[in-house]
């Protein structure tokens, strides 16, 4: 069996988009890095997921050269609708913080990052597999793995970061004694469609409804992005296009005050858990946690793929300094400075989503109408979610 | 057996805030009432309740000579400090708002309004027993009770106030088919102290600790209030003088940055469950409820009181009209315009009460904590706390 060594200055595990903008912005910064991934690159391209960006992601896809097709294509939203029957109100975080949001989906983030990684002659090795950490606590940490041919590899590096999701090995190869963990399950999922269809607003609504929370997102002029409120445990099966758009239509208030749902052909439709989930400290050693790898987020307020960001945002600079001037001080507050963020985040998506998904318990219903109603008509009430859905600023 | 009728405008039935109060507001607009109250006014008068005004109910105390007292005693708080283990943060209401709250207990301004309603001669009937309700759904409606001397008495009024409380006949006598009601408990208690002693800070100190969540609150420059979340179900017997001071200075950050928490003799130790509860409509035919009659908040906010005087504020001028001018506009209004507050206060009371007291859950508590730092760090979050707190306009 062949067996084969690199070195690099930082080994990074994982090539969704924290991986990826890592490795960008560590280049930017004259480090060198190999990225290693264990999906095809066509499936890591391919996945669904969020599609908001905060004002200061988009501030640092600009700063590093990544924004222009985001520019082109993207759709900057001054805010949000928030409704529930009979009302719709509108949330405009431009007038109330100063920030906008743009709509471009995180696979054409991917896309930007994987292109402009490409032209840069970034090594990313796909579909590897037995990827396993070592030596973490030393200062020379190494990942071995097996590559596509069968290849046994080792890579020696000065850190690696994990940037490999809640079901790689970097967050497990943190000891049992060394780690902390925090999760919540909620009682309900979302069911979320695709349709090829013009979105039938403008900017994002999120709908409080007794039947249970929906969404109407978007992906693009001619695609939109819908979701629902179901019970845990439900199968995709159990809702045909008609049910599904029968049941967006009513609680997003298809009729009201003449707004109207247009249906479309649905090429997507998929069942999401939510969950929170939190594990800190966010490094180990040599080994530095990013993105969903150290947290789990529920998808209302958005804001997976932009903590991802941010946390990658504190770390480049601080593996440069480490890796290139040996200076571990900001590597030393990585874990309490990007937690700090985290726990704002996971405070914010488990407000959103517990103020817009719909229980058993009537107070509890009564408890989410006065304070949506709290959030849509008062200042500081409007100024608290737009504050925090349209983002902090990096480094908060 | 004797019997005795009498007839007057309104019959109200509690003698305490929201009934003395409303006698008096209705007094003011030219309508005579009859005041009926179970308990003696020498219990009613002592009864250890809330302690801080929100600046609307002094405003309104104040518009009609309730005042005077309250401005030569009550002292007026610019804001309260939030804390949490090493860290203290002072909320500026009045930055913030441009509101203030006053510290002046609930007993003074019982004895307040005792007073000014004694001057002027107000009937009340003390003591009084099997009352019931009758003929609501008339324009006739009579109340029967059996006053202290025994005699069966039968008061014929245009309405009848409910300001009886959550135990009281009032809130039972609107049927089961016509009045939904909502109630949360929960799973914790406050065990409450006065110590003859000068409070150790000027504002009040709501402190998260994870021994569970304490206040510093006061009545005077001599007596201060103090309270422990403790278990539901505690006897006050487990917890001796020195076991309180303890804990309070403990939970409370005794000797940190140099503050220091100065004990004295406990004059008054109780425990105090926590609930909420709204009953709705507040108002069936001829029958109008007010303060706790309708609905029942948990302390923290301090919002009790509050509720019932802008219950009362809303109610003595329908009344007014109804019974004046045969006007019912403002009077069909009540409920729905009371219960927007009522709602607005119960939402706000359990949020407080809910990012304050300590349970079981690692994950609430992290939630907590990051709820505490942005409501005491961001501008959006500190109004959202104040507006609350200092309350909003009469009228809301």
């Amino acid at each position: 069996m062949s067996e084969r060594t690199e070195t690099t200055q930082v080994l990074i595990i994982g090539a969704g988009p924290a991986g990826m903008l890592l490795s960008h912005l560590l280049a930017d910064a004259g480090v060198e890095s190999i990225v290693l991934e264990t999906r095809s690159e066509e499936y890591v391209a391919a996945r669904i997921r969020a599609g908001i960006l905060e004002h200061s992601t988009v501030d640092l896809l600009r700063s590093v050269g990544l924004a222009d097709r985001l520019e082109r294509e993207g759709d900057e939203h001054r805010g949000i609708y928030l409704q529930w029957p009979h009302e719709r109100h509108h949330l405009d975080f431009v007038d109330l913080v100063g920030r906008s949001v743009w709509v471009y989906g995180q696979t054409e983030v991917q896309k930007d990052l994987v292109a402009a990684r490409g032209a840069a002659g970034q090594v990313v090795h796909y579909e590897v597999d037995d990827v396993a950490l070592h030596d973490l606590e030393s200062d020379r940490p190494s990942v071995t793995f097996t590559d596509a041919d069968g290849t046994t590899v080792r890579v020696t590096a000065t850190a690696v970061a994990g940037c490999d999701g809640s079901f790689g090995p970097s967050r497990a190869a943190v000891p049992d004694g060394v780690r902390s963990t925090w999760e919540r399950t909620y009682p309900y999922s979302w069911l979320g469609i695709l349709a090829d269809v013009a979105p039938s607003t403008d900017e994002l609504i999120y709908a409080w409804h007794p039947d249970g929370f929906a969404l109407h997102s978007m992906r693009s002029e001619s695609v939109s992005r819908l979701y629902l409120q179901v019970p845990n445990g439900t199968p995709v099966d159990d809702w045909s296009d008609d049910r599904i758009w029968d049941a967006l239509a009513s609680r997003l208030g298809h009729g009201q005050d003449g707004w109207e749902l247009t249906p479309g052909p649905i090429t997507d439709k998929s069942v999401l858990p939510m969950r929170s989930y939190v594990q800190a400290p966010m490094r180990h050693g040599r080994l530095f946690l990013a993105g969903d790898a150290a947290h789990i987020v529920p998808p209302t307020g958005a804001k997976g793929l932009n903590l991802a960001v941010a946390d990658v945002a504190l770390l480049a600079p601080a593996l440069a300094a480490l890796v290139r001037d040996g200076d571990a001080r900001l590597a030393d507050a990585y874990s309490d400075d990007a937690l700090r963020r985290v726990w704002r985040c996971t405070h914010f998506s488990w407000w959103m989503t517990t103020m817009l998904h719909t229980g058993d318990d009537p107070f509890d219903a009564q408890l989410q109408r006065s304070q949506l109603q709290w959030v849509a008509t008062s200042q500081a009430g409007a100024q608290g979610l737009a504050e925090n859905y349209a983002g902090l600023p990096l480094g908060f």
